[in-house]
């Protein structure tokens, strides 16, 4: 295992979550709130000190970095700055457990959203934002910003690509432009330009400056934290719809972004993820709109509350303008069939994924015609090109470990005794990195109430679906840490 | 597509399921029920003139007898005994709605024991007798019961293995011997063995001898329709304890009997399956015996609801000595994790089966594995021997089928408006071939409240099930009706 790299990038991401709290550290100050303040000062100290440590404490290098490499670096950091990131709501004692702090960062940096918070509203300004920047770090991957700010020649292409790999959601990461360094720059910059065009038009809806930039970050990273205690449901019809087109823009892969960019439209109208993501939106709101009619008062409040919950639920965001845990069965069965699918890859979305979705269904067409047709050679194809059989085999083991993880943490939060539709939702909304659940962890609720046993369960299950899976059970995999 | 071959085959099944109406229609000539003996006749009278109708339309043989043949002609062969079968309840008006009595029935052939019958004493004898009777024709294959009468020159061992593999549960069908005929039969002749066994033990604990019967008949094809409103509540705990045991014991893989017979014990203690479906079955009481421990008297009590419950719900039979829709929410989500296991590869029972379970994992290791050292060759082992790689796909293919079906049904029959639990377990409880589920479908509850749509879905899903998918998936798909 070479250690010296692994620490000298756990090193850099510490100075990173070190910089990145010092916005909110500034508004705290602004505030007149010394106390929290003082609380995100002694977190940024901690996080120097360590990464100092880091730095110096390396063992001497052995061999390359390898994708092996690649996944304990990323575990490891999202590990540390989660550790890290807790602090400023325990030193404030705004979030008085240890537990519940961690709870709350992962929740921020996953892009979960959900959380242990009864009350939302009293938490300071700065430790709002904080929870709201966390999301738009977490949302294209922290790793992925380190390599926008640290200079090319530290990093070569291997070990940034093993990174970025590991980091990205999505069953391939495809470079954008021939440098790791470059992609990084353009994701970065696509993702950047969006957050600030939502911002404008928050604010030109009337939505005060703090809270504009504070639901422009949770939009962007489809995170879901809300500076309200009823989510999005007070905000005025045209921010709540303003939320919605974006939480779909930010749940569209990225790269269709630098096709029209470079002006390639129309492989972006020919994208079957795309169109599958699109459909079924359209879809699935219409068929919610239809069920729901009688709930609200006309069409276009119907609308309006269908096309956002569907929204926020298949772009993983978890804002909310209503309890749609008070809808009919059959919405809420659709919204949790949602749950599982997530938006596009290559996007700030958790979840399986659209793309992962129509391999598997094209891979399960395939297999019924082998069956009926043993002789004949079949060809799995994704916008018009052959998917290579590497790919299709590795998105089959995705939902194996996917299936794992969600059966095994639904087993193991059920000792707490809630009810079986709470932590299914809970276990799904979790993993899926969505935020709000049905019933005990639905809109209106929050995870407060189960135990710490549960709390990292479910902890380890966001962080297991932001970072898909294989990084995580990679570091939990005793092969791992043996020597050859 | 060889209509010719196919269109004989479904002829051949129709005389069988006439025939295995006579002990029926006896036994209500017996009790003097002439209305039930005169609906089980005029049954009889259709699938013979049907018979002689699908013999006489044959078109000219086209091509020879592959796997797409067998596909269809598995997958026509179920549905067409279903509605067959189920004509006898709906004649003698005992079940006035062809749906339901078409559930019935499938629920029987595909040994799920999901009831729509609030009131299963009142139903006449001959009827109990066909429900239990339909379980064991169902649970070691309709037409594995047609290759032991039906003489050797008729079947050639091509058209014979494709039926088998296509009817049989388990990723990989094993000949014990050679021959497919001989096969069948030593496979029959195990299954008969221990019926009589589990007949003899419960005639010998002073169960009445009609009881008897349709007991070990539901219990050998794990099936799960009791003859009593509270199923298996009222007989003794001996009864129970027999029960227990003996749904354990159709639950292993029938190789390892036969294994047995030819004194090759080292193999059978060596097995992965037998030991992993041990594991859980002991691991899984000693869990739920602790939870419920304050709910009964004494721990001979606790053990006995503990042992039967789980061995009921592995073995997918669905018998039930006590209400667990009442227990604590950690044994019934433990349950509703065991009904997504099923018991072995190769028994009679439905659900995903360990042996896939064990390859579902083996293979998911091997992908972390992989991911860490690349570069390294791994191989995936089971009971000592390479599995392949095609076995590997296929088991992870039929994750993805399993998982679609479940997810679509569970869509489809929330319209009905019942709780997310009900629904959910509904649908797992009918694709598994369980039988009682949770909540509205609880064991002390039936499926008589859902509609006739959510009843065809579940109709679909107990088939698709049974199946194991593929027949009925192909059976949908349009390229097997297309002419080269």
């Amino acid at each position: 295992m070479n250690y010296r790299k692994i620490n000298k990038f756990l090193s850099e991401i510490l100075i990173l979550v070190a910089i990145a709290m010092l916005p909110s550290t500034f508004i705290c100050l602004f505030d007149g709130e010394t106390k929290v303040a003082l609380s995100f000062l002694y977190s940024i100290l901690i996080a120097v000190v360590l990464s100092v440590i880091l730095k110096f404490i390396s063992r001497k290098q052995s061999g390359g970095f390898h994708s092996r490499e690649g996944l304990i670096c990323v575990s490891l950091s999202w590990i540390l700055i989660s550790l890290i990131g807790c602090l400023p709501f325990f030193f404030s004692r705004q979030i008085p457990s240890f537990i519940d702090a961690l709870f709350e960062i992962v929740s921020g940096f996953t892009t979960t959203g959900a959380s242990i918070l009864p009350d939302v509203e009293s938490l300071s300004r700065g430790l709002l934002f904080w929870r709201s920047f966390s999301h738009w770090m977490g949302g294209m991957g922290v790793l992925v910003l380190l390599m926008v700010f640290v200079p090319k020649s530290d990093h070569n292409t291997g070990s940034t690509m093993h990174l970025l790999r590991a980091e990205s959601p999505g069953p391939n990461v495809g470079k954008l432009v021939p440098s790791m360094k470059k992609t990084a720059l353009a994701l970065y910059g696509i993702y950047m330009a969006l957050t600030v065009l939502d911002f404008i038009f928050l604010i030109a809806g009337g939505m005060p400056p703090f809270d504009s930039v504070c639901t422009a970050f949770g939009t962007a990273g489809t995170g879901g934290f809300g500076i309200k205690n009823d989510s999005m449901a007070s905000y005025s019809p045209y921010i709540q719809n303003v939320t919605t087109v974006f939480m779909l823009l930010f749940g569209i892969n990225f790269s269709c972004y630098y096709l029209i960019l470079t002006k390639r439209f129309i492989s972006v109208l020919k994208d079957e993820e795309l169109r599958a993501y699109l459909g079924i939106f359209i879809g699935a709101t219409a068929l919610i709109a239809f069920n729901i009619y009688n709930m609200y008062s006309g069409i276009s409040e119907t609308l309006r509350h269908a096309a956002f919950q569907v929204s926020t639920i298949m772009t993983t965001t978890g804002f909310a303008t209503t309890d749609f845990d008070k809808w009919p069965v059959f919405s809420k069965t659709l919204l949790l069939c949602l749950m599982f699918i997530g938006a596009s890859a290559g996007s700030t979305a958790g979840g399986l994924k659209f793309q992962r979705l129509l391999l598997l269904i094209k891979n399960l067409k395939r297999h019924i015609r082998q069956t009926l047709y043993p002789n004949k050679v079949q060809i799995v194809r994704m916008n018009g090109e052959k998917v290579n059989e590497k790919i299709l085999e590795s998105t089959n083991l995705y939902l194996i470990g996917y299936t794992f993880i969600i059966v095994t943490s639904f087993l193991l939060i059920s000792i707490d005794g809630f009810s079986i539709t709470s932590n299914m939702s809970a276990v799904i909304s979790c993993f899926n990195n969505i935020g709000p659940g049905l019933e005990a962890v639905g809109p209106t609720c929050n995870f407060s109430g189960y135990s710490v046993f549960s709390k990292l369960v479910l902890i380890f299950d966001m962080l297991a679906g932001r970072l898909e899976i294989l990084p995580l059970l990679g570091l939990l995999s005793l092969r791992t840490w043996k020597r050859k």
